[in-house]
């Protein structure tokens, strides 16, 4: 699509998008992947995401990533999300790192840096 | 951060993750940024996508990019979902891409491509 | 509103409130359900509920309740979600039904009756 | 359970129930308000209520109340999920404390209170 040099085994977020749209295309779940359930089904998996989470104190929160079987849920319920986002997108059409990188310069005129020591001890 | 060309304005995944660490650094959000508060922003964020389509006929939804203010709407919200998402990814140390190849090859596995004529009437 | 007199098995909202208020004390659970843990066990049961009609067409979903199994899901469900709710209220000291009494009154303001035949061809 | 008169100005939750009908009748919005949407709007809602408490610390959580705008936003979307799982309970025939009656003694049987001073001291 673009001149990226990418190596093998690094599939970049348009090649695995493309690899969903084959996935549904070959299973016919196409007509299921209207707008308004991909939504929703994006919004029950990052439901599941912060079930992980929902009765962790901060200390437990932190370590999630050390005990191996929530380790696997955290990773399987980050790729749920990205893959209907990714389903999303391609549903209506939205390029998504597009979009990020536009709200990313929206907000950094709604949030300007605060003046003062942040920029001088390293805190960017 | 790997050898990767790619031209100006064009920014890959990593790109962002990397601008929205810098981003909240600059503004010490950090101490916000727990994986649990990430996880619960992300969801309420996928809420907010949802809005957009909950009371929408299947047409109406189909149609939702037509309308510059929901188009507007629509790509904002998915900006917020995949910036929480990074930001999340960040926090505990996944990398979302890595995830989500892992998972489309459990679900290669889970979900074989049924028999039969759907090959051949280029459904992939 | 109306002179109402409950007999013995019918326990009203408040009757089930206090009942998870002491199931949660004989468990000693109440460090976990701090306001910010309740709101997100509400929102991640309410995901659950979605999940049921995720891919349903809307004549699959008028049929939920055909299903013994689906339809057991279903009242799991709204018993987690009004479970959460009531925990969530006593967490912060909210009256449920006058916090609902006083949104329909705002309601009723927000969006008056439409005028014409609405009345006539008995809509109330 | 407990013999009850109900006065005027203390509506139950049936009563609120009933009044939810009539206003979504009044308007005419019965065709919008089938379990998908209901449900989707359910957690859409209970996102809205997690959204006040995302950024918080547990002691500005706890907290929340003293400060009248977030108290009123609380009390808003507490009516907000109560609405709507009172509607998803009219558009599929469940009786949401019947439910619930049922699932608490379900946990009571799955969550059987621990041996030990729990009761004796109070369940402090």
């Amino acid at each position: 699509m673009s001149e990226r040099v990418t190596g093998p085994g690094e599939p970049t977020l348009e090649d695995l998008r493309q690899r969903l749209v084959d996935f549904a295309a070959a299973r016919r779940w196409q007509p299921f992947h209207t707008p308004k359930n991909l939504a929703a089904a994006l919004s029950v998996e990052a439901g599941e995401l912060l079930e992980i989470f929902q009765w962790l104190t901060p200390e437990q929160a932190a370590a999630v990533m050390a005990e191996p079987e929530r380790a696997h849920r955290v990773r399987d319920e980050v790729a749920d999300v990205l893959a209907y986002l990714l389903q999303f997108c391609t549903a209506v059409g939205v390029e998504p790192l597009e979009a990020l990188a536009a709200k990313i310069e929206r907000n950094e005129l709604r949030f300007p840096v605060p003046d003062g020591p942040a920029d001088v001890d390293g805190s960017d």
